[in-house]
């Protein structure tokens, strides 16, 4: 076994009972095709403290201890057999999953899709939340140096904004709408910006969260939805910020909450012929969607899960610097104390967007 | 002012006191760029009779009485300044829908989403259920004489599922569910067949509506759903019917109702990575969408709003013997009779699919 | 190893010096996750008999003695280690190409671009024109019992023909111009049939082969080019049996020869706004290439390299009777004799459209 | 008639006999749904060069003297009958296409395809190199007092470039190569850097040409065309500046030469599984089209005729600077010079990128 950069492979590790806790995990041995990583960043997702607080997402259950973590970047430092297209000190942002590449949606280049996937941090597959762990050399791909292990760790949100965008039908010179003020509302944002979309509006019930979207992007309008008027006269206080006209309303809208009230209020923006791109995810069925307002005006709704083929572009976006995402790790710490950063992450009250842990 | 070839103009109108009956109706002077016609067939609607029952659909209100009727086919009997493509004996069949022609909808193609748009049998625009009545002769379109006036009126039902298969993604070689087997659902799986989808299943609550479907189309799956089961059980019955695997299940399903339950079958039965398309209209919000279903599965959804550019590939299908849609009309009814017609429509316990008003 | 049901494994071998011959090929044995095939069916192509009168088709050069063929139908008599999708006794149609999997056109779906494939028999890859021979089983296809092993050999060229259509604008009730009316014109026209395309004209040089399309298609209209006249001067010629109007032009065109002439004709007849999708693969470089036509009338043209994801589809095309492509098959060979049937393959004075070896 | 701001109308002329010369032409009166502009700023385009010095283009011939110019920007100064979407004063760039709006192009929302269009400058219709000119009012833009009158004309090369743009396959985060470091070029490569494509190439024969590039977009990488080179060596040096993998070729080329070389170049540059689409317009036919590389492949190939739906996105564009193309003006003359400015146009060698007449 390769000789280990630090001692210890400190784990967060969540079960069943909702306790969250560091442990000294084991560490992996790379078979046939995979690579041991060293973790140098890996962010929190709310997924991560979803399943830590319910125990469940939809029909995934944990139903034994099992370490979060999916945004992640790190160093390889050793490679199982047959690798070949990397080598030791390779400086690698991680696709966190391993599909079948057999079934017809692996075939047709829905990957993402996959009925088999293996998931890193969906039980029972442990995910990045600790110092060194084994992944199939397939799906990890190389930053340069210029990048930084945060920015490799960021993909992985920038790739489910990406793999949004790439549905959707957001078209340089025309506007959009951005429905949450969220990491992946901010990384949806960021790349809407960067192509070419405009007049682009952000769209949050908090305060807090707009004014943060507005000091990374100076340009953007914000909209605070107004919780005693009904979805609909938020939506129409949206469209006066677009314009007086059915034309200036913004063709494509992105979801990014996966609540009802955005979905609803994304539904009443969107200009006629448009698209309805739904990013966010939520419970499993929603109620007062508005069919006949969508059937009338021929609006499409489309959704999102994952990404695929999304890290080379989202790596070179961030490299050759036409998107700047760093400003959303708000809060940073190390490894062994990742408990703490899982309770910060879950902590509405201390205005954190993406907490990272970092191994420096 | 032309000779008629028949004395007077029974038109069916219907107020919005509920009443429905036939008056004399006046006989309109083509203007500029219109044509005076001789309607020989005209088609009841299920919006015709909900009109009569209702008063409105929607925010259309019918506010003073109005003729119904908008599936229609005649013969030009005078020409309006100006018009110089169609010549008097010129037999056509009618596209109801008169666009502005220069907002941004007409520009791009989307016609039949323009805000503008005048509708014939859409108050306070009288429809063709009358035996005389000019229309604009950029919305009439020639037919054959191989095609009878019938199957002239029937192009407006078959542009409807038109639309509807073109914005699907409906793919020779693979399968479709159709879920409703009234007379838009029976366009669309005649279109269906002739796009060469194959397996064909149709759904409808209805015995008898299947029946008939299954002795239109001999080679078409039948399921009647089972009312005492879920939406979720019932779509399980579909995909059986489709075969075991998630590739055998269709990835194009035309939900041609516009209920509740039909749209969350169809979510249900979608193959991972298709496309549910609602031809069928219905309330203005619904319940129980199936969000995370239709969200993992990134299934698009789509609606259609009537039709643009149909009429001239519709009249080609029936005129070239693709499609074969005569034996949708059920029962006929001189123009003179025509409250005859709309009550019969009316009557669910007659088995009518279509009813036609003839002028011989 | 398994008994195999006859003596014997008669091989259609061409080598470097253009002399084909009959061998007793070797039987191989299935290596993990491939099957051991009883060839009951194989075509033969046009780039099999290009393969042994030229040495070479573009880059693709045969250095030593190489098995051809690769339309094949047979039944699975021996399965290698770790194949549990089949069972002895299959009757499978064979995808004769093994992409890669792994690069990015494998991961995007687009798996017959993939630069590492093996395609069976292209050189050093045999081919399947022998009774025996092993293929991967995850690019074999289950056939019913009721289709016969020439009709799983033909899902190859109709797999062709499909991936064109599919990748082309074909719409139902809109015209198209198929040019080239050999085994892939053929297959074309059959699936632009199936697909409710209509009118439909196909064109070609040769009256003995539109006569075989006329008795094949008796709906479709063709036109012989006249070689006195210029590509331009036959387009017209087209154009009017189409109708007089730019409207009435096909708005798809399908070319199978992939020489000039074809090409030039098949600009000129697309509608404004249409596609010319080229099925038909031929010389390096083409002149005369008619750009300003396309430029001025928006015309797409695209191209095809053999298929992806076809076989199920193609299969259940055959299987539901949607199409019928039994009369392509001209002339039957055992391979025994599959010499004489590759010398009847080249022989254009015979009126073969198809040459089938088959070992009942 | 209203009082007209500046006394006379010198019109820039260009005749049958090559003679360029500026009148004092006729002022128009708006017809009804016209308004008389007073042009104060028009660009000038290669093609009124052209126009000039070949007396036609393709079919389109110059058959008495002409105004020339179609990149215009002005002040509304009268309204014709009917026209209440402007007023007098309103600053408006200039759409100078005017489609029959009946035909199949016009409905599908294809109207730039339109066979009965009335383009500005092309004979018989009068350009606006001309202080005074009467144009359709469903054919301006209104423009924010934020723009110059010179940015108000340049969004028709920029339109140009949009529409292009809008049919290829660009993709944020993906690799782009623009041939051609014309006007076209340079607004081509403004709108794919503001789309977020990354890398971004761009090639010419001229050294001055990518010195201006690099000039306005730092950050893009130049190859100048080696003429001692084939097309395809020289796409084998632009291939390496993009990568040493398939996978690092640009999906997305766009050509804006329209001459055999950029053609060819763009073919054997493009990312197998990507698009080709030629903006540039140049001779009928073009000989050594590399048909194998492009079929085997499967490159699509796109075209594309002026634009539609473009001046609304393109003005936001430009006033949202999203894109700034300022520095493309190279050259200013007045009206009354406007035979200058062409001559200036028309010579290589004083490094005139747009030249373009302004009325202060």
């Amino acid at each position: 076994m390769v000789a280990l950069p630090k001692e210890g492979n400190p784990a967060l590790t969540v079960d069943s009972e909702h306790n969250v806790y560091v442990t000294d995990g084991k560490v992996g041995t790379p078979k046939k095709g995979e690579v041991l990583i060293h973790v140098r960043a890996c962010g929190i997702c709310g997924s991560d403290v979803h399943f830590w607080h319910m125990g469940q997402i939809g029909d995934m259950m944990l139903e034994t201890p099992c370490v979060m973590g999916h945004e992640a970047a790190g160093e390889v430092i050793e490679l199982g057999e047959g690798v070949t297209d990397y080598k030791v000190g390779d400086r690698v942002a991680i696709e966190p999953q391993l599909p079948c590449g057999k079934c017809y949606l692996c075939m047709q280049g829905d990957y993402n899709l996959c009925q088999e996937v293996e998931f890193s941090s969906v039980w029972p597959y442990d995910g990045f939340m600790q110092r060194y762990k084994t992944h199939s050399a397939r799906f990890i791909h190389k930053i340069p140096d210029s990048m930084t292990f945060a920015q490799g760790a960021l993909v992985e949100p920038v790739a489910v904004a990406y793999h949004g965008i790439e549905r959707s039908e957001l078209s340089i010179g025309k506007g959009a709408l951005i429905i949450g003020a969220g990491p992946i509302g901010l990384c949806t944002l960021a790349l809407a910006k960067a192509s070419g979309a405009t007049p682009l509006v952000i769209n949050d019930i908090s305060k807090e969260r707009l004014d943060f979207a507005k000091k990374m992007f100076p340009s953007v309008i914000t909209y605070q939805s107004d919780l005693k008027k009904t979805n609909q006269e938020n939506a129409i206080e949206i469209r006066k910020l677009f314009g007086p006209t059915e034309y200036d309303q913004p063709p494509c809208v992105l979801e990014c909450t996966g609540v009802e009230a955005g979905i609803v209020v994304g539904a009443y923006v969107t200009r006629r012929a448009g698209t309805l791109t739904v990013i966010g995810v939520g419970k499993g069925d929603i109620n007062n969607f508005p069919f006949m307002k969508l059937s009338l005006a021929e609006i499409d709704v489309k959704f999102i899960n994952r990404y695929h083929d999304a890290w080379p572009p989202c790596i070179r976006l961030i490299a050759d610097k036409v998107i700047d995402v760093d400003a959303l790790v708000t809060h940073v710490f190390p490894f062994e104390k990742a408990d703490d950063a899982m309770r910060t992450s879950a902590d509405p009250s201390n205005g954190n967007i993406k907490v990272m842990l970092q191994d420096n």
